[in-house]
């Protein structure tokens, strides 16, 4: 029986295009279309629903999601969003997390090719992307894009512009952001990136400290704190790219005996429950967690139904005004 | 053919008791299981193994987690261990969280019985026991207990006494407990309990406070920390038995310009990751989430491969000394 490969070669275009004319994703020209569709008649390949209807198997109304460990609240709050919506839809939800784990994404790679799962939503970005290559099933990703992948994203770039023009409003001159792993090109670099060019256009001095993996996954950020406030004696603001680093940071100059927000002001990104909980409260961008699960789900779902979908959704962003700017 | 209910009627046992002939589970006298096994075979009635061979349904390899919101940093961190060590023994996890809402236990009890999952962890009191009648597949119950279920749980009783002579030694003469919801007969109400009586072997006043379900929902026990600071303001210490109730002490206490640990010093529950993130930095009785995990794992593994297992196994804790004491 002919492969995808098969048809991709025939065709002459990429395994990810025949899947993308396969699952209706995105922009698509009419002459691609054809192309696809006449080398899959020709090898007589068996695209996924009839596949799928001749090998006797039914739905499963099973999603998958693949995501960083949900101990980091972003994706604890995420997915039980998504819980909720895939419920109301009559679907369940199979979760794998996964810290740059080849082994558990293989895994996943055969969950997706068994049929065992109808789509599969991919939090954070995968170590092997693999796991796409001419995928028989729905796939979209949250917060994460990859090539010809449906996304959903936060407004990332916004993001960064109000928290650098509320910090500079505030009365800050030494700006200093602790970002991400930079190590992937990730969305979450447009935090920093729409940062910086505010700055850079106000004139305010700003240093940019990376984050790596290794202090995601043990949420523990202290290094690149101390190293900041060392370096940086005079910053008087910040905007960390998540609530658990500006966490880090109020706690680390409590410690030290500076006050929060009188002589260092403190913003952080996401919003999650937490935020609220912190001394003091903490100021941040809010994440709308409901319309990123929202229109998730509804990306899944109109794929296995077999309509058209957006290539690229984006969330709109908010201002959470606390007291720890 | 002849249901569970046929064979309970025929021996003259509950239900349940059936459901732990056939799953293996607990002690059971040798005159109840043959009474059982007689009932079984005068009714022709397949137990599970036999059943799901006959059918031709394999193992599904998927164990179901009912459990409540993850955003809670306890149910998250504690499910992230179990999907790791499910992960290593070959199994993946369906995820259905639920805050006392039938419908989606219900939903839950469709599952079991369609064999479509091999096992059921339940963490927190389901809303309804309908869940657990004569239950054809394994269930393992974590950090709750239910009648004739096998249970994992932290030695809460062991917490409540450390947390008391910890708080005694370290100076405190006025103490304060909140608790969790009391609605339920549930084993966190132990921590309370153990407290108590140390309190008052020790002869140190000690007033309780109980938190509501929907707090607990919301993650917003302010309610209850504000009308305990206002009612006992000669309160020197305060265990909360979780590590967000502390959270929100510390935060109200901040707010009104009360220090910790020098005026009042708060201990918590759990050793979640935000635990260590707080400003002070928690003090906190530290549940093993790694062993929770591992041990509630292969309660259901052993079920499903037909071993015994024992009804209650109870986990050590331990103090986590930081600053807020």
């Amino acid at each position: 029986m002919a492969s995808i490969r098969d048809v991709a070669d025939r065709a002459g275009v990429s395994i990810a295009t025949v899947s993308r004319v396969m699952n209706r994703r995105g922009a698509l020209s009419e002459k691609t279309i054809q192309k696809v569709q006449n080398a899959m008649k020709e090898l007589n390949y068996q695209p996924n629903d009839l596949a799928r209807a001749l090998s006797g198997k039914k739905e499963s109304k099973i999603i998958a999601l693949l995501s960083l460990p949900l101990q980091h609240p972003f994706y604890s709050e995420l997915i039980t969003s998504i819980e909720e919506c895939l419920f109301r839809e009559g679907y369940k939800l199979l979760i794998i997390t996964s810290f740059e784990d080849i082994m558990k994404e293989e895994n996943c790679v055969n969950l997706v090719q068994s049929h065992m799962i109808d789509g599969l939503i991919i939090g954070g970005h995968p170590a092997s992307e693999r796991i796409l290559e001419g995928s028989p099933i729905p796939i979209v990703t949250v917060e994460a894009s990859l090539p010809e992948i449906p996304c959903v994203i936060s407004d990332n770039n916004q993001g960064g512009i109000m928290a650098a023009k509320y910090l500079i409003a505030k009365g800050c001159r030494h700006l200093v952001h602790i970002g991400g792993d930079m190590h992937h090109e990730s969305e979450s670099d447009r935090r920093t990136r729409a940062f910086e060019e505010v700055c850079a256009a106000e004139h305010i001095p700003c240093t940019v400290y990376e984050s790596t993996a290794g202090m995601l996954r043990n949420m523990d950020y202290s290094a690149v704190v101390s190293r900041m406030l060392f370096e940086h004696p005079e910053a008087d603001g910040v905007f960390a790219s998540s609530d658990v680093i500006a966490a880090e940071v109020i706690r680390v100059t409590g410690s030290m005996g500076i006050r929060v927000p009188d002589q260092l002001k403190v913003i952080g990104f996401d919003n999650v429950r937490m935020a609220r909980l912190m001394n003091p409260p903490l100021t941040t961008i809010g994440q709308d967690f409901g319309e990123l699960a929202q229109q998730t789900v509804q990306k899944i779902l109109k794929q296995i139904h077999g309509e058209t979908v957006e290539m690229r959704t984006v969330i709109p962003v908010t201002l959470v005004e606390r007291q720890s700017v």
